[in-house]
């Protein structure tokens, strides 16, 4: 890696419990900054003394450095309060460094500290590891293992609304009133039940599931749709699934019915056309062309976005969203990426349907790692 | 704010659901990065389709920017794959801004983006809002009534302990084995019953506890301590609070005993200490003081830290670590400043005892914010 006297480094300068390239590249899970750089296929990461044993233990890094230890030697040297920053620098210098690759969004502060002492910074857009994207065995184990979990814990929600009786409007339970916040309990419960944790569990009915990122609150409508979309993180394996599903208990019109129907069919059409060498736009927008087809359309009304406005899919591993989208943009699916497929359709007074799988590319097409059925009418 | 004939932005692009700096700013939660920028007192942000009516909704910005706006601009102009970097460049130019003052850990690569074409950026160490640091009365509320719920939920934790009986060295209850898992499960519930976010709940006993950073896990040994240190987030408010307590259930050696001794006065003088214009070094150096007049040294033994070797505390608020800190360093403590006060000492075979409250800095001294009580032998 020595070029023009100098030797390249990856540089990552992160939380590891939120940074997923850093605890990729670690696997060590930690709460708190701490820098980390690889040279030439060897790893090292800088550990405050409270992480040295863990970090030592847990990562598969090959050196772990006391921040203590460059601490004492800048102060030694005049330094005022030196940090993470400054350690950093010092472990990159005396190891010959001239140049770091880092993430798009690796800290500012510290880019110019680094370059201040004469190493030159490059920003990557992600993946910043580029292996990341495309899953091993094991890793597309993990997320088949979340996926399964998953969908136990949505059945679980599913059953109390499919328990339910619509009353009024309203879909009332054991003598109350069935509301969002009782569904995504029982969900978010299965998941803890199950080593999986859960985040913003999306159980939004009525109204509310028109606007995609609505969490959903209060009293579950009869004869409106209600989305339930899943994505926790296994806490043993950091992988995630990303499930969702929609149901309807009550009377359900015919339009709501071709409504899911074309939502089921597009996502059905999505999975069909991953392979090695599609491209994530296209297959987005055959599923745009299969909805206007069926007479559901995309655009403005009054300032508001409704029909299919978001992506179809994108990456899912470490990081819920991650590499590569299917959207408008081009990208080439690869052989062991695992992504989401998750066409909607959301119409004001009518009401949201989104139907989402996690699939792996394989070789010959698409493998479902999801199992849980779809069904609309419970 | 005119000078040099251009004008200065703050700046930030990060997702307000972990950056708090954001969140602070725009009262909007989000869990995907969007661009925020303040010039004159005038509050922007850019939002995606997506988030654009939630936005208008939750914000108190005074103005919400479409992205899609920007983005046909820039495509028209013949960008290729324009985002957030890109859009907020052009918001900047359009309104005259020639510098930017942004967090440390502001993304390099919209900083790179940002010099190029003629803003100058300048990173700013925390407190990034200054105003952030000293809290209003209905902050302070929130961090108590946080609290409030906080201490019932370690109550229910340690009343697991209590009803426990040691067998053969461990703790049992009702037929089985008590673990640090079942404890967990008792205070996260009761949080989450009472609308607050449990993260990494710590109930760490026997050697376990001898690393102040380790959760916890398997059963519970009697006879040694059992450090439960909770932080959850008010999903109401956002504010967190950040209670440890230390409690043993079994045969009590002299020595524990005055350990725990040590480690409550400690605390309490820590408390003591705090009023407006004290140092927070000088605080921490007197509770180190305590410590080795009460025979409990600190220092490496076999290359492992043991005795009192972390900071003695640090500011809370929407973030569980924010400025002022209680350590090493020279930090003046004012009026309206929330902080923790957590002494704890640590020892192999021994184990490990923390006690933490949370406190706001008054004219006259500290208001403890914490009502729960502090017993050992439970």
């Amino acid at each position: 890696m020595k070029r023009n006297g100098g030797r390249e480094a990856h540089v990552i300068l992160a939380a590891s419990a939120r940074d997923m390239d850093l605890f990729y590249a670690t696997g060590f899970r930690a709460p708190d900054p701490f820098p980390f750089f690889q040279i030439g296929g060897r790893r090292y990461l800088i550990a405050s003394d409270l992480e040295v044993g863990r970090a030592r233990e847990q990562s598969h890094v090959h050196h772990v450095l006391p921040l203590s230890r460059f601490l004492k030697r800048l102060k030694r040297r005049g330094a005022v309060r030196p940090g993470l920053t400054e350690a950093l620098v010092e472990a990159l210098r005396e190891r010959g460094v001239t140049r770091a690759r880092v993430p798009h969004d690796f800290p500012v502060w510290t880019a110019d500290r680094m370059r201040r002492a004469g190493i030159s910074v490059k920003p990557v857009l992600p993946p910043f590891w580029p292996a990341r994207v495309r899953k091993t065995e094991e890793e597309i184990r993990a997320v088949r293992d979340a996926a399964e979990r998953t969908g136990r814990a949505i059945q679980e929600g599913i059953d109390l609304i499919r328990r339910s009786k619509p009353v009024r409007g309203r879909l009332r339970l054991d003598g109350r009133v069935l509301t969002s916040e009782e569904v995504r309990a029982a969900v978010d419960g299965t998941l803890r039940d199950l080593g999986m944790e859960p985040q913003d569990t999306i159980v939004a009915g009525g109204e509310q599931a028109v606007d995609p990122h609505h969490t959903g609150s209060g009293p579950l409508r009869a004869g409106m749709p209600v989305i339930l979309d899943v994505f926790p993180r296994s806490t043993r394996t950091g992988f995630h699934a990303d499930i969702t599903r929609t149901v309807i208990r009550g009377r359900v019109t015919r339009r709501l019915r071709a409504m899911w129907e074309a939502v089921r069919d597009a996502q059905a059409l999505g999975v069909d056309m991953i392979r090695p060498g599609a491209n994530g736009r296209e297959i987005h927008e055959a599923i745009q062309a299969l909805f206007r087809d069926r007479g559901f359309e995309t655009g403005p009304v009054d300032g508001k976005m409704q029909g299919f406005f978001h992506g179809t899919g994108h990456g899912l591993g470490l990081d819920v969203h991650e590499p590569p989208r299917l959207s408008t943009a081009d990208e080439i699916l690869e052989e062991g990426m695992v992504v989401t497929v998750e066409p909607g359709l959301y119409y004001p007074r009518l009401g949201g349907i989104r139907i989402e799988d996690d699939v792996v590319v394989r070789k010959d097409g698409a493998e479902n790692l999801v199992s849980l059925g779809k069904v609309f009418e419970v």
